[in-house]
């Protein structure tokens, strides 16, 4: 995964333009996405398909000649959806158009002006107050022209029509945890998925453009996601090895957030639950009112929270090797728990006979009953009301354990299935 | 509100007679009150009118013929609805009539006796030590007899038949937070409503002796009531500067305990929340089985919280003009809720885009989110199921600044009104 | 009721065979027990009942003649259900068949293996490891044959055919507060509840071997059980005097949840609340899945709790008559609260006039209302929708205290009931 997000990092991607047609191709390699491209002018929901924008070079030379913003040093440096430009500007002119943090003198700040024509320069406070009085010389090799928005789309069937659905975001330029790692892990969680066949659930996964990408997928798909999905995470920032979290639904009463925060309560007891007020990816547009997906947003250390946020410090050495994986283990928990999970309800009246079945121990002393608690504890709870969360909160046992009680009651034939599908879709949701 | 206060301090008003007329007509000088009349001897409920009760004067000789007591300095001197009386009684029978207040011997205490014919006097324990042996004359001027007990109503009709009920009660002699502040506050807060024509509620407002006079009101507009009222207030000892606090209704649930939590919790959250279990006032019978009207008691410092209550303490001093204000702002704060309140429902799928409105900077830089949050918030939950109180709970926002979001989206068409009246009445509760 | 149990304690009782018989008969000339004998092979639910075992005599000789363990010293000194034997072993060979405690070296543990075939002994850990070398004759004269399961049932018929349902359990050997305390205090309760014709409730109480017994309970009566049993009381481990406890519904949100919790706050505030998971007596089956009954585990110190569970020292001195007396009482605190408990409703609109009736006070001073102020609370809350219990709980009165009140307010004819029978049986049950 290390490796992928190292060959993606260089590109300048942007919400529309070849940055992002260069970034779903090479994710191709590794899974058969199906592209997508949306005509700008396209009205999706409230908004419009901008332009699209593709930027070939920019830098500022000061009178002398000497580069001293160069766009290909680090594609932060240019605002984007900066217009094209070949200018000479004073320094105070020049002013006007350039960013910085004077917290973070070392840091390039990432800026954007999608929606509104101008252009601007970013770069390290420290080297912005060395500039001189004088003139520059300006330049921006832009284009801003009709085209297309870019998304990826794969779709793995399985062996109901329900789903789950995954998305990641493919518009910043040069940043690792926010926002490559997302995209990332999500390609190989994919594979992991494609390499289970047989699997019970659909699953549905995108790679968007953040916004007005997550706004154009929802306005060609919404009645069958609001159908179909019954859980949904928007993976974004999952890289570094600082923290475990995720945002939650608007009520935080969703089968994602059931899911999510079992496993995490098992695995990473430490983690982080931030409320819905607190978001800021897409998740924004998938759980708006109107829509409302039964969705959560997974992190590590999450959008805004962290100092290299939204800068050049967010590079390859803030995330590793050990980051992703743990987010990828996360994942493939919560997938493996909606595989899982179902509504059971014991056959039995009355408690089963373990006894005569080797599932508990046929000499009573005074210690027998604990050996098979687990068990017993399941059995009372398994109802027909309850799902295997449930049942986990009820009986304080974690669900990686309770797979195996419910495959050797399965094996006794003494569970049936209430329910083989306990998250509800969008649809059947009040609101 | 002072000075009326201070115009109606020294009436002798009790549950009936011309003390309660006499405190109408100077009411009616501010607000058009309609005054009723009902007659000794209707039944109301499981009540029935008593006798009207007069005093002309009342006074307690010694044998020297000095005035011990005298009805003319303090109207609390004589117990509520003593009977006529002209006797000379020895010190010993004299005791057996007489109340005073140990812990307090300073104060007079208020003693009543309207459904038991009886007489009695009032005095501060300090002047009752020092009662000689001898005789004394006692002499009541007063009168029992059939006639009426009278309240004020005042009617303002809004733009639906829905009501806000304002209650006070006028039926204490010379009293201050309890009564005064009661009928004066509500004085005031009737001009200001019916200074803003064109309001959504029918405003509803009563001047009743406490008890028997609030059930003669309900035996009477019982079915009016509990089909329009959405929200009351029985006000009273709103006077003082030492608290702000409110009487829940039984289960604590009602509109009208949102509306005053939630006001109190921005403007005085230092305020104190009663339980119905320490309710005293009216509420007592408009919150009772059969009854239930949404309604809370609102008050400062609450009757039977403060030292001062029922006795001669309770005088000028106690309550201030600022006192007063502050409660006059609080309910005028109480009604703009109520007017504004409403349950919206966001237009767009998805966000809208603030930004082309103007509502959202274009410019996107790393802190351009926080100007807008509390827009986003209001927006994110803006979803048809939760009026303005619930959706200032969910995202921590204060109603105040609420009104200002809504204005902004209504101006730019992105909300649409789900529900006008968020308020339900009694008829439409289940218990 | 000591002397009952001291009576019944030295028999050797199992889950089947003429120990419970022994024991019934015994509790039968207190109370008309009607005694049924189901037959080996029947099929309960996931069970069968398993033969019939009875045993005269058992013991260990050594090679002099002396006898080390004996089972008539103690019947716990043989592991129940033993298959008969009269053998020379080897210590080697003895030692696979013996039980002891090293942590409680004086104590015999009390060891089964009721569907097994095997044989075992049971001692103190103190005498076993002085056993030497050498051969041991061991002897147990036991059988094991087709036979029957024997239980007892007394239903006391009540004014409606809902019912209480009292269970508790009779195939323990020789053990005081686990079990022997059960049956007594039950035998007492259903002699009371005999003594009190007239009561609106039918009371079915049952006297089985733990789990085989109460599933074969159950599989002749569940239909009737889950119409009509509003609230059951599993009685188990009442004898001591350390603790006042009970056990959970599995939600714990029955009618029965209700009742014990409320005596148990006005009379044992210290009292211990367990989960379901700790469960152990026939709750198990009487709660299970598919079943479900209304009812509590009533203990003091609870099985598995207190040190000398499942030993010798759980004997006569472990109980009293004190003990014993508190759980009587408390269990007819619970049978009185269930016969009284009703949902009653205010028959006035509006306060009803309490002074007229005597039942508060004419005279009014600040203190009036304090002397009445339970009743007054209790009427705020009759309101149709609560039991006594809710009305408890709302108004921070004891039931006890409500009782009074109930009276009053019936003989002034101001209450009216709207349900006689608050609680529901399993069958009204979702789960």
């Amino acid at each position: 995964m290390y490796e992928l997000l190292a060959e993606l990092f260089p590109i300048c991607r942007s919400i529309t333009g070849d940055g992002v047609r260069e970034t779903l191709q090479i994710i191709k390699r590794h899974i058969p996405l199906e592209v997508y491209e949306v005509p700008t002018g396209t009205p999706v929901f409230d908004w419009t398909i901008p332009k699209e924008w593709n930027i070939r070079d920019a830098f500022i030379l000061d009178e002398a000649g000497n580069k001293i913003v160069d766009f290909k040093e680090n594609n932060l440096h240019v605002v984007g959806y900066s217009t094209p430009l070949d200018r000479w500007v004073t320094l105070e002119e020049l002013q006007e158009h350039l960013h910085s943090i004077e917290e973070q003198p070392d840091a390039i700040p990432y800026v954007t002006s999608y929606y509104q024509e101008r252009w601007g320069f970013c770069m390290a406070h420290n080297e912005r107050v060395k500039l001189g009085d004088g003139k520059y010389h300006v330049v921006i090799d832009s284009e801003i022209k009709d085209g297309h928005l870019t998304y990826g789309e794969l779709i793995i069937p399985g062996q109901t029509e329900r789903e789950v659905f995954l998305s990641t975001y493919i518009d910043h330029p040069s940043m690792a945890n926010n926002e490559l790692s997302g995209p990332v892990v999500t390609t190989f969680l994919a594979r992991w998925i494609m390499a289970h066949p047989g699997l019970r659930y659909t699953y549905r996964i995108v790679f968007v453009p953040e916004t007005i990408g997550s706004l154009t997928y929802l306005s060609r798909n919404l009645d069958s996601l609001k159908k179909n999905v019954i859980a949904g995470f928007n993976i974004s920032c999952v890289g570094d090895e600082r923290a475990y979290s995720y945002v939650r639904s608007p009520y935080g009463d969703t089968y994602a957030d059931r899911i999510i925060r079992k496993i995490l309560q098992s695995s990473h007891p430490e983690f982080i639950e931030y409320s819905f007020l607190e978001r800021g990816s897409d998740e924004r547009q998938y759980c708006s009112p109107g829509i409302r997906l039964p969705l959560v947003a997974v992190t590590r250390s999450k959008y805004g929270t962290y100092p290299e946020y939204h800068t050049s410090l967010d590079d390859l050495t803030l995330v590793s090797a050990e980051g992703l994986r743990g987010s990828y283990a996360l994942l493939q928990d919560c997938i493996e728990l909606i595989e899982r999970n179902r509504v059971y309800r014991i056959t039995s009246c009355g408690e089963p006979q373990l006894g005569r079945r080797g599932l508990y121990p046929t000499l009573s002393k005074r210690d027998s009953a604990r050996s098979s608690r687990a068990m017993k504890n399941f059995i009372a709870y398994a109802d027909g009301t309850n799902d295997l969360i449930a049942i986990s909160d009820l009986i304080n046992v974690e669900v990686g354990d309770i797979y195996g009680i419910v495959e050797k009651l399965l094996e006794a034939d003494l569970l049936e299935v209430v329910s083989a599908d306990p998250g509800e879709p969008a649809s059947r949701h009040q609101r």
